[in-house]
């Protein structure tokens, strides 16, 4: 394990020398779980970060952590407690490791807090993104992670199947998300890897509805969308289903979606530019006279974050290579009716796109 | 509800005058949601924010938002789509509303991507944290803010009722988490306001164990420590409970926890200074000869935040005043037998300590 991450650290260390950027800071997230393997859990609002520059790597953690850290790979480990400034501790390193003056990377998932308290000693910095970086690695998965993020799209799968076989009429949109969210655990997933969308009926109009009393009735479209973390990786699933005999306007928009996201999908081939993809269900959806209601991206990388590079939006330029993973979720929103939006979680493999969630995308009427 | 809103932004808007500060940037999260009522879902990588001048405010939001602000009160919305570049928007908006130079306050919480995408024109600026501005405001909770902190309290103690009525012997600690998670929410919460934690047997000397797959056993001491989200309000309660009979050693360290609890929640008073309280706690449970056992600060404030001011600690200099709210938690870890915590919500109306969580204090054997 220790060798995969020495590798990983080394990649981006020589990445960080060619955009002359001369160290790196990293905080508790998917950065420091992919290039450590440490997840620190409630860290909150105590320091916890990595340094890295090409001396190598440093580690700097609060006393409540140093149990958790024995037997860690990382030799240079510095241990702060209560009564010492970690701030004053981060400044030196960063001096000491860093150099005055230049460019260094921060990670852009690290709190705003820990930027400005430390700020008097980083503004002497240039001081960019360390996404654009790290992504250029964790944008292409090797072998192990692909089979881990299977294994997150299977407990969605899975997850479908246990829905289609509820008794949905009556139940309220929160007391389905509950119940997906806990069957996601029980199928063995680390947890849910975001909290479930269940929107129902005029609810599925809006894209990021977050569920409520509403119970879902007859008639209804019902979108679920949610998704498993399992070691770290996460899946994606949307599926749309009928409560009872579904509308002619209902059916049309649906075969409309479907057929965006199959056409999308079989444009995905290594060589191909994000965008491309994202053109062609949005064509399709445009040319049915959707286009105004199809309002947001075609998809979003996967990975140890639920959104992370490559997007497969209007102004994604990235070409897409083998152990690229990202969704394909078309969708239309007609407010006051209903929504539609399909959504599977999709790899490049020997040079094609490969569904990793596998259920079917045929209406289910339930 | 708009007028609130607005009295709340005024008020941060004359401290900010008075510390020198010309604009502040707020960002998704309890900040936002004390200042506008917003609380947008899964915002994640799109720029969202509220900027804050003597001017007025503006809103910057992401197209997919377009729909939920219908209505907002705000004035000054300024919607971006993908195609469009949010951080030269956000640096034309900072420039016009915050000058071209001077002290700016950004929001802790926000994601540290958005100041590195704008750091070329926010590095202009001197840059300094929000929050020690804003917990001057949120720090004093008014009426209405109590009265859905009470209802997040009593949550809390119906949790605690309905696990004491459970089987517990042969439960795993991780069934036991989901269980109280649940019935959280089934009793009408937004959510949970943290994982639960449940450990159990020696578990219990670690103050932030994570529920594993260990089964609740005959002649454990059994920690839950969890809160229910109400209306965005939190609570926070720990209970120990006696799985059969405790030996003495359990009994006598479950009642040191206790008076030291006790005592310490007796001290609060308006004009007390929060390390008072922490040091009156410290001091019961050192003279019993446990004082390197009690690892942690006594108590964290509560309200939209889980952790906020004031802190009941050794080095927290707050003077407590009518309206703040905090929990008063001390405990005792006794590494490879067990561990014993007592926390409750306390908030100080008219003067004087007033528990908002209820339930018994007197050790339970089940």
């Amino acid at each position: 394990m220790a060798a995969q991450f020495k590798r990983r650290i080394e990649k981006l260390a020589s990445l960080m020398q060619n955009s002359g950027i001369s160290g790196a800071i990293v905080s508790p997230g998917t950065n420091l779980f992919y290039l450590t393997g440490l997840s620190p859990s409630a860290t909150l609002e105590r320091l916890f970060a990595l340094l890295i520059s090409s001396d190598g790597v440093t580690l700097i953690a609060p006393k409540l952590y140093e149990n958790e850290l024995k037997g860690c790979w990382i030799e240079n480990i510095v241990i702060w407690s209560d009564s010492e400034n970690p701030y004053t501790i981060l400044s030196d390193l960063i001096r000491k490791s860093f150099g005055r003056s230049g460019k260094i990377a921060i990670d852009d998932n690290m709190q705003a807090a820990h930027i400005l308290r430390a700020y008097e000693s980083l503004r002497a910095y240039d001081l960019a993104p360390l996404g654009p970086l790290i992504s250029r690695l964790r944008i292409v998965k090797d072998e192990e992670e692909i089979k881990l993020m299977s294994e997150a799209a299977k407990i969605a799968d899975k997850v479908i199947e246990r829905i289609i076989s509820e008794k949905l009429v009556g139940k309220k949109e929160k007391e389905l998300a509950r119940f997906i969210e806990n069957e996601i655990v029980d199928l063995g997933a680390d947890k849910f890897s975001f909290d479930a969308i269940v929107a129902s009926g005029p609810n599925g109009a809006n894209p990021h509805h977050t569920p409520t009393e509403r119970k879902i009735s007859e008639g209804d479209l019902l979108i679920v969308d949610f998704g498993a973390k399992y070691k770290g990786y996460c899946s994606d699933i949307t599926r749309t289903f009928s409560i009872g005999k579904p509308s002619e306007r209902a059916l049309e928009v649906y075969n409309i979606v479907k057929e965006a996201q199959e056409e999308a999908f079989q444009t995905v081939r290594e060589g191909v530019i994000a965008k491309e993809v994202d053109a062609v269900a949005r064509k399709i959806i445009a040319s049915k006279g959707y286009g105004e209601r199809f309002i947001h991206r075609t998809g979003h990388g996967l990975g140890l974050d639920i959104h992370e590079e490559p997007y497969i939006a209007q102004n994604s330029d990235v070409e897409l290579r083998n152990g690229m993973t990202f969704t394909i979720e078309p969708g239309i929103y007609l407010e006051g009716e209903f929504g539609v939006r399909i959504e599977d979680d999709v790899a490049v493999i020997n040079g094609r796109g490969e569904r990793l969630t596998k259920m079917s995308r045929e209406l289910v009427v339930l």
